[in-house]
């Protein structure tokens, strides 16, 4: 997603663990802020069981990242992952006004290729 | 999410169903597409099972769109509704350069209140 056209991860045969992040960014211009969103996608593709990311922000300022992994302890030990530890702090504290996070199976996908 | 300040969906406890709709659309200014994609969130709202949707596109052009269903049979439901498929057609033959369709159980949820 850093460069080009967008386009939707490839993702394997299901199933498969997404994880949605949605988050309302609090009306400032911080600009650690993309600077850590970029090294967080950097850092997850480096994951074992890393599929791929697919992130929006509208103009309204909410935002969606689904992160897609082969399995859910995958997506948890991201999760854990120190220096994505310290960025959730930041995320909770500065940045976000509010967010959900969900984890889910991912059953079924179609689509053209 | 069609004014005031945006917010995630209030989802009940899970298990429920996300269907996760990743796009990228053609460069073109379709006043036709936005009226539609609203009114196909008004159409949504109106249906059994529904829970909610979150839609963000980016300035690169990927959009998500993360709709919530009490269960899958709700969602796919939702798929065959008439109005629906024809925008679904409309989608497929003008406004999206490519995009993914994923049907998820979400298993868990997080986040502040």
């Amino acid at each position: 997603m850093t460069s080009g056209r967008p386009a939707p991860t490839r993702t394997p045969e299901p199933p498969y663990t997404a994880v949605i992040f949605t988050s309302v960014r609090v009306q400032d211009d911080s600009p650690d802020y993309s600077t850590t969103a970029a090294r967080m996608e950097t850092l997850a593709a480096e994951q074992p069981g890393y599929l791929g990311i697919e992130s929006a922000r509208g103009a309204a300022g909410l935002g969606i990242t689904v992160s897609y992994w082969t399995d859910a302890a995958s997506a948890r030990a991201w999760k854990q992952v120190a220096e994505h530890r310290l960025a959730q702090q930041r995320g909770r504290e500065q940045w976000y006004e509010t967010y959900r996070v969900r984890v889910a199976t991912v059953e079924r996908e179609y689509g053209p290729r």
